[in-house]
């Protein structure tokens, strides 16, 4: 795994040729073995072959061209759903339609998808990580028909790769690490962590090509600005609620 | 990786040899090859080796043995601060503070988290998740000095292993993945996929030392309660206005 952990890069061009149902659900079955709360698996995941399924999340997902290019998209959802009913079956009497355990399911479906995304790549599959789930989880409930307590949390379009992209930087482990407590930063930290990934050509380019004159202003002014994420947490807290979680 | 992966027990308990400082580095400078939002890397991860950081880290976890006896405990935190330092110090008006971006960071801490479990495992180290972290974050925001935007959300016990536990069960691949759309499930359904684990000897011990009369009670009334965690919702929103992120 280390090993094709060091060149892992994010694919979003996909060849024609299909994922087997067989691989998917070897790799699906597999990566439950990653821990879980009280071994209650609270996750779920919706597989999304179906070209017109495709068309129909792709909006939710800006309409990316890997939402419809790739042969499988998995949604993978936060679930307290299936045990709240396995409970009430039970004469038991569930209590997870709250923040918290909305976090604990949340925690179980990123942890499941992180262990499916390393066996994905090292059996020589592709895939890409879609933020946007959570920016339009409204959409996604509607076209996947998530129930009560269900809560989409990732998306990973999959497929075998077609493109060989360069590796992306990364912070120095100093950057990112904390011996004991957390050291908190100085200008001259922030300088010299983040000197290599402003001194990139390609950093560079993008900085020129949004007209601005650093490339924390791309960041905050063009890719993820106060006002979207304002609005997006508004969405997502109304999306938690219809789910039933606050 | 597979093969670490099909054997994968929690471990708690751990050998006298310490994790060299080597080791543990690699690892975790590996694991962050792990996709990340806008290639940001919105977490932090504080490392404990100081036997009176862990025994003040250890009440968090409700005193659970792996807390102190483990060499390293490492609290993955969700981390917008480090970003938005950086942004403030190259004339960009950075917009974290709100719940999106605490999902986000989230995002990024339990994926990276994850990869570093994977990492481990493959290494031969043993590890311990504890949930506990998000019940209790005040404290080890407290013990850990979390500034302003960061937030842990997971806690990771790690050594070498000193216990061979046998693996736990988990449900069946169909009862969590769905084909197109969600499947909800059928009263007949719930009864298949919940079978085999309400069959387990350990499972039948657990509802019999619980005097219990079904295992879905044992985890309602006895280790996730509706009282608890609707407390423990509390606590967490709480600590997420103190940290700034709602």
């Amino acid at each position: 795994m280390m090993k094709a952990l060091q060149n892992r890069t994010t694919i979003r061009r996909y060849k024609g040729d299909d994922v087997s149902e067989e691989l998917l659900n070897g790799l699906l079955e597999q990566a439950a073995r990653t821990q879980t709360m009280g071994n209650l698996q609270l996750y779920s995941v919706v597989v999304t072959r179906d070209e017109r399924q495709k068309r129909r999340l792709a909006p939710a997902h800006f309409n990316q061209p890997m939402a419809t290019q790739a042969p499988v998209v998995l949604t993978i959802c936060a679930d307290f759903r299936r045990t709240t009913l396995w409970a009430e079956q039970r004469k038991a009497n569930p209590g997870y339609d709250n923040f918290l355990s909305f976090m604990n399911a949340t925690t179980d479906a990123l942890l499941y998808t992180q262990t499916f995304c390393c066996l994905a790549e090292e059996a020589g599959l592709g895939y890409c990580f879609l933020g946007t789930t959570i920016y339009n989880a409204q959409q996604v409930i509607d076209v996947l028909e998530l129930p009560t307590l269900v809560l989409p949390v990732a998306t990973i379009t999959l497929g075998w790769p077609d493109e060989n992209p360069a590796l992306s930087d990364r912070l120095p482990l100093e950057a990112f690490v904390h011996d004991e407590v957390y050291r908190d930063y100085t200008p001259v930290k922030i300088d010299d962590f983040y000197a290599a990934k402003e001194d990139l050509a390609v950093n560079k380019a993008f900085v020129a090509e949004n007209k601005k004159e650093t490339l924390a202003q791309v960041y905050t002014d063009v890719r993820y600005t106060k006002a979207a994420n304002e609005a997006m947490s508004e969405a997502l807290l109304k999306a938690l609620r219809q789910q039933g979680f606050v």
